[in-house]
């Protein structure tokens, strides 16, 4: 396969037509975690949105990321997390994966209603959950990092989880398939997984088992 | 399922044995990308390191990055990359991800000859590929960001793309099941994945169709 190989220079990628490129460049990193966030806004009208742009970023304390595209347009969810300073992420399944992908269009109303997903409130985090999510984070605003390009991290602190219990193993690892979560790959994929192995941790001359 | 779910506050998972909460905390953003990170220093060693925590962060120009977890002990492809500014990406399939997982271990020679994977030179890039990968990014440092919790996010720009020909449909979106890319979950399972759909752009009251 290596031999037939397709071979661009940073001049090259230059060159491309506009949305050749971005779909090309959204694939190179790989498959992508995608997510709906759930927002408010001061005036208390909800929004929801597919995101595939959610990072781990520490355990200790819990921290995770999303990734902005640049602030030069409104974009409600950023606006409503630096407003109200509380955000909710929920896992996407095969369920819902359409509905995830249509809060992407430019509604005049709210995505839950648009959508028909459901939103939920648990008095902890003023933002809504995805009540068809079947794991769902709730977080607050920590810092804003504005990147070379013009993108805007945001980092939020875990403050509320729900997740269903057969799911987390012993050792607190869960089990995303068990309750279907999807990945997706460039702007517009969405894909489910199969298991190929959990493995050891590991170390020199020492060879991997696999972890059941 | 909802019903039966376990309901953690911010409190409750402060107070979580520490590798529970670790291993807990990098489900929760979902699948997430894993790919080889190949790098030299300036003395020529090279080193590979499995990550999964490279993003997408723009099409135009084509940038790319990694979060690292805080350089507080000697972290060899984060300096690399600040001292030679070149390291490339390779996507990881079934055939070498036990080889991809083992780069972790603690070797005190280069992980190109402890784990039998084979470096590849270009010439245009002075850090190795991975051979055996299928798809092989080569990037230039631009930026270095540390957030809060001390991680450092390394942003960089594509400089050489490497990709079977195949793959790469009309619109520029690349097909990553052909080449069997995987994807990985928490800090130790891997996954192949399955298509469910690729949905075409979402606008108010229009029904959604799939790409072919």
């Amino acid at each position: 396969m290596n031999e037939s190989s397709i071979h661009y220079t940073g001049k090259d990628i230059e060159g491309m037509e506009k949305f050749f490129r971005r779909n090309l460049i959204n694939c190179l990193s790989g498959f992508k975690s995608v997510n709906l966030i759930g927002t408010i806004s001061e005036n208390r009208e909800t929004n929801l949105s597919v995101f595939s742009q959610v990072i781990h970023v520490g355990a200790t304390p819990p921290l995770m990321g999303i990734l902005f595209r640049p602030h030069s347009v409104p974009r409600h969810t950023l606006e409503n997390i630096l407003s109200t300073e509380v955000f909710t992420i929920n896992h996407i399944h095969p369920g819902i994966f359409k509905q995830a992908h249509q809060t992407s269009a430019r509604y005049q109303v709210s995505e839950f209603d648009s959508t028909g997903l459901t939103p939920l409130y648990t008095g902890q985090i003023s933002a809504p959950y995805v009540k068809e999510s079947f794991l769902r984070i709730g977080l607050r605003f920590q810092e804003k990092y504005i990147l070379m390009n013009d993108t805007v991290l945001i980092v939020g602190k875990v403050e509320e989880l729900t997740i269903p219990p057969k799911i987390i193993q012993e050792d607190g690892f869960i089990d995303l398939e068990a309750i279907k979560t999807i990945t997706c790959s460039g702007l517009d994929k969405y894909h489910t997984t199969s298991s190929l192995a959990r493995l050891s941790y590991p170390k020199p001359a020492k060879p991997l088992s696999e972890i059941q």
